[in-house]
């Protein structure tokens, strides 16, 4: 049966997935930042490799405090925004309701927890290329599928919960591939093989994922990042097995040559998610006295990098 | 006694040294690539620091073969164009004489050693601000002297040589600063120190030594860079004590803001001194089981960035 779900954040992928779920039929709240006239006025565009579509109308709030407590609260700000949470939260989701992180990086379910009370707290992790193209305009190129999984305190396995197997059928109902892990902080780990080496190093090398798998030095620095995540990994008691590597690199070599999102950001002068995907992974493997030099150097490369361009240095 | 010079390379470093050689009234021969018309035609031109003056007329030649055999042959010329060297030597350096590498870099006196003969080898450390700024023309801006110590096959010190004391009474009468060092592979450790950080961290972060060493986050990676050579020297055998590297943060502060050579080579679309500053120290520390993974990093960096730059990769 259909459920009410709150999209905080309408940009590529909360505009995606917020679109697809209205479409099948849930009744869905978007808050939107920059784009609010523009939406509330001529809804959302979804240019698709899975189909175009329009909704013309959709329910369009540039306050949280303005939006109804929903079943789903579907977290797809940027990272960087994430200290508005917590004062959104019991605005735009029951108390028995569930969070979820749509985003990248690492440790944002930790930061949530204690103000979540009953709620559910899930890693939406979205393996989608996607991108905003203009106001309440989403292009997505390749790729779509979620995995979902649920946070748990100490970071053990949840298992596959109810809460994740309802999100599993929402979404596949909605056309969007979707699964269901058991560990969320192994899904993270895995999510990060991919975007600690090639968010950063689209930005310090200016070239997109073609680019940087082509060119054998930088492919070389991939495969070492690579390895110092599993490291990382490692350190945090979960195993990333060695061939998953080899796997991320064949999957890139496949994909349409993508600029990932950090460097749109880095490109408009926007803060970079900097903190989410670099600074809190390497800060959980310094809790285990390890560290990882080369995702060190890169992380304080982008550090630099965004202040000179920000420049609030 | 006035030697005979010959200076390998008319950039910046051989054009200022050569042209203050001549001035105090030893004979130099200069091989000029790129200028050589016009240096034949009007001479030298220095601006420096400690007093501007001209050559109007110096010996010119754009070829090695036709230079006289010379006292003291100094390599000024850039790392990458090393190859050449072995061809120039019969002509340009008795063979009683006396080759000087003034250069950064690492591991160019090793790979002259098999070809020079009874010449001998030294090391010359120059620690100048300085740049071509046109046809025959060379700006100083700050420091300038030079460290000279004699090479040895095996990586022991060599002690205060006959050779080394010759070319500081020649320098110094010049006007240059000069001194002897006992240890020339601990000298060229010690000089890396300074280089490896700041010559590739700003083409990697499009930043001059005051932007770098103001941002807190590219000063902690310029300190863990120097604490990886200082690591790499010890391996080797050399001791860097740790107060050298409070040194060269405070050397730098002092420092007027400075793009070092290497920023200059990238920007120009010209090939980087990659392989000799890191590159080579890298493979002397492979060989003795160790790695140094930020170092490693700003390595495989600038190669991709060289790549694109020149578009061969």
């Amino acid at each position: 049966m259909p459920r009410r779900f709150a999209v905080l954040g309408t940009g590529a992928l909360g505009g995606f997935y917020g679109a697809k779920l209205q479409k099948a039929g849930h009744e869905v709240h978007f808050l939107v930042h920059s784009d609010y006239a523009h939406v509330r006025r001529q809804g959302l565009a979804i240019t698709s490799k899975d189909g175009n579509f329009t909704l013309p109308e959709v329910n369009a709030y540039h306050s949280a405090a303005d939006m109804p407590q929903c079943d789903v609260a579907l977290i797809a700000l940027k990272t960087t925004n994430n200290h508005l949470v917590p004062a959104m939260l019991p605005h735009v989701c029951a108390e028995k309701g569930t969070i979820v992180f749509l985003q990248n990086g690492f440790g944002e379910e930790e930061r949530i927890a204690p103000v979540a009370g009953a709620r559910k707290i899930i890693a939406g992790l979205c393996f989608i290329c996607a991108e905003k193209t203009g106001p309440g305009a989403v292009l997505h190129t390749d790729y779509g599928y979620v995995r979902f999984a649920e946070y748990t305190g100490n970071g053990a396995p949840a298992g596959v919960t109810a809460a994740c197997r309802n999100l599993v059928d929402d979404f596949r109902m909605a056309g969007i591939d979707a699964d269901c892990q058991n560990d969320y902080l192994l899904a993270r780990w895995r999510k990060l093989v991919w975007n600690i080496p090639f968010n950063g190093l689209s930005v310090v090398l200016n070239a997109n994922t073609l680019q940087i798998i082509s060119d054998s030095r930088s492919r070389r620095l991939v495969w070492s990042l690579m390895e110092e995540v599993v490291t990382g990994a490692a350190a945090c008691g979960k195993t990333i097995p060695a061939p998953f590597i080899q796997e991320m690199i064949t999957a890139t070599e496949k994909m349409a040559p993508y600029f990932p999102s950090m460097k749109h950001d880095y490109d408009a002068g926007r803060e970079m998610e900097i903190v989410s995907m670099y600074g809190n992974p390497l800060a959980a493997v310094k809790q285990k006295n390890m560290t990882l030099p080369k995702i060190q150097t890169l992380y304080d490369d982008l550090r630099t990098l965004e202040n000179q361009n920000i420049g609030s240095s």
